[in-house]
């Protein structure tokens, strides 16, 4: 028996779809192969999301091919036939003799197939910002009649308009978020570890909502009193108390699309400080959703939220959101004054209202948004309050 | 109020005993700043756990100085006061104005700290496999006279020798990983959902064992047929069936340190081809233990395996382990033929023994070990068995 093809997050068209966008930047720039290393990238363009990223792996788009072909670890490649939509003679494993090598890796295995191809004398692409400078090097040695083009965020960009199909996916990552939120609500108590509730919560994300599991976990921060000023806090050993106040930002995964929530709650009555910033906080997040439409940029809906805190004597000095899609942010439109990206319909953003303002405060809320024909929209049916428990 | 500083994973002492062994290091290479950058490294010399590395951040080891100084993004500051054993004023906040800037990043205010200091014509240490090329071009220019010294994985190789103190915390894991384990065999049963599974398993996983909760997360995965050949699939939307068989591979985590396990199960009677090749693993992994002991060297520990497991007919092409602790795998000894590194006591390794044959069969069995003063020492608790469920 051979490894059966899973099933499918999307059709093939869509991935032939987005595999043209790709194709018609590599003919731009004179690319005959193009070298995806970044994990969200070969997931948006072949519906893998197995987790083989630790060792060196690629997507490599030919021009000339209609399907990619994927070079993977060998004991990676089965995962790759079970969820890639491409043929299985497009899956190629190397061997273990390029693991832990100093002399030789997985990269001279994907240079190989660009050399086998007859490519030696062509475009090639690379994502430079997101290889080692060894990397790098390599390829521009054993390709040396090659010319390497930076490809840097260049997949990264295209899928920044998603299609229907895949903000069908987001709306279902939403749905887990919301879940995960509302366990939140129902477990956080005084008395109880961070942990245990931690539990509970992320164990709602991965059930998942609607009859659809979350395929996977990503970031996941409870922050607490007395760390509600920190950002990045997993969870501790500590238990809640009347008063402490938590700050959570998670999301729900589906096919590794996410969509991003924060939501701040309260043992009791928030503090007057607290409600202040709260009401300021969402006031400018309805300014930002009310600005954001086709034709305004990233720097309109920023401006709009900045201008609206500030009105509530409070300012935010991090950017206000950026892209978010597959395995979270996208690093390419931010949400901040100055950027010039023009919204389009179905560009997806995580609204990041999260404000740690200083050592004793901090204050989170955020949404994921799509932009619509002529407006945008939230995806979460959260309440924007802050929960009192 | 400022931000307090939380419960520490370990002594003062204990991290002055770190740093002194990097020091000596740094003395002997001609260093006076050496600018730590992974993660994990980060934490084995603070007790950082905070996840704030999607941006520039680095713990700058000084020669002169008793305390490291650690600079990161200004919202990740409150964390690291918190969690760190340094003095708050050894925490420095960079501003946004140096994030989603292509300008200047979060390494300029790496670098000035560096210069500020006066040891611009000094040996400075990076670890240069794991930045980007355009990271260490900007030392290179920015520090023109100084001399830039590669000390990707010396912090690394410290730390594969752990203290009483660290394995004390990787048994804390441990018990967590065993508990996780212990759950699945509860769990899983014919028409479960992998997802709903995986759930309480995690959960468990957060909650942790003898009162000692996990502090984070660390890999999962669970791979069960048909797809029980792939190794790094999260969890699918499946049901198990009378039949199944079900490879288990996830941690245990206590402040960063990772014990890791891997069992495989079955629900009803494993098929001859699984027993038989349990078995032979099973000899392997005594004889792997029964050979690591002071003294002996990583393939020494790979040739008792391999030989073993050949003696039952079977192979395995992957190497049979590697180094682990914070953020699981240490990427230096691995255990495979040819590698000479001296085993000492408290050294602790992942015995990985995952077996991914082809693409119809795949098993898994691991334990996390110690090296004692006279032989080896596997943290888990569980049998060594195919859990027939």
């Amino acid at each position: 028996m051979v490894m059966p093809k899973g099933p499918q997050a999307f059709p093939r068209s869509e991935y032939l779809r987005r595999l043209s966008a790709v194709k018609a930047e590599m003919e731009r720039r004179e690319v005959a192969a193009l070298v995806v290393t970044t994990p969200a990238n070969i997931t948006y363009l072949s519906g893998y999301t197995s987790k083989s990223g630790y060792v060196p792996q690629a997507l490599v788009v030919f021009a000339s091919d209609e399907e990619p072909t994927f070079v993977t670890r060998r004991m990676d490649a089965p995962a790759a036939v079970h969820q890639m939509f491409v043929d299985r003679s497009r899956v190629i494993g190397y061997p273990e003799a390029l693991i832990a090598n100093p002399e030789r890796d997985g990269y001279d295995a994907i240079i190989d197939l660009v050399l086998d191809k007859g490519l030696g004398q062509k475009g090639i692409g690379l994502e430079v910002k997101f290889l080692a400078a060894a990397t790098t090097e390599k390829f521009r040695s054993r390709a040396a009649k090659a010319t390497i083009v930076d490809f840097t965020n260049v997949v990264t960009w295209i899928r920044g308009v998603k299609s229907d199909l895949e903000i069908a996916v987001m709306r279902e990552s939403a749905a887990i978020a919301d879940a995960g939120m509302l366990r939140a609500t129902e477990v956080i108590r005084p008395g109880v570890r961070e942990a245990d509730a931690a539990a509970e919560i992320i164990a709602t994300l991965v059930r998942g909502a609607k009859g659809k599991p979350g395929t996977d976990l990503s970031s996941f921060f409870l922050c607490a009193s007395p760390r509600a000023s920190t950002c990045h806090i997993r969870w501790t050993e500590d238990v809640f108390r009347q008063g402490s106040q938590i700050n959570l930002e998670f999301g729900g995964v589906r096919h590794g699309y996410v969509s991003a929530l924060m939501r701040t709650m309260s043992i009791g009555k928030p503090s007057d400080r607290l409600r202040r910033l709260h009401e300021g906080e969402v006031a400018g997040l309805e300014a930002a959703l009310a600005v954001a439409k086709p034709g305004a940029t990233c720097g309109d809906v920023a401006v709009a939220f900045n201008a609206t805190l500030k009105k509530h004597d409070f300012e935010k000095e991090s950017r206000c959101g950026y892209a978010i899609g597959i395995d979270w942010t996208e690093p390419t439109a931010s949400l901040k004054e100055g950027d010039s990206t023009i919204l389009k319909p179905n560009m997806t953003f995580h609204l990041m209202l999260g404000n740690w303002i200083d050592e004793e405060f901090g204050y989170v809320i955020s949404e994921t948004f799509r932009v619509t024909e002529s407006g945008s929209e939230s995806f979460t049916k959260l309440p924007r309050v802050i929960f009192e428990l």
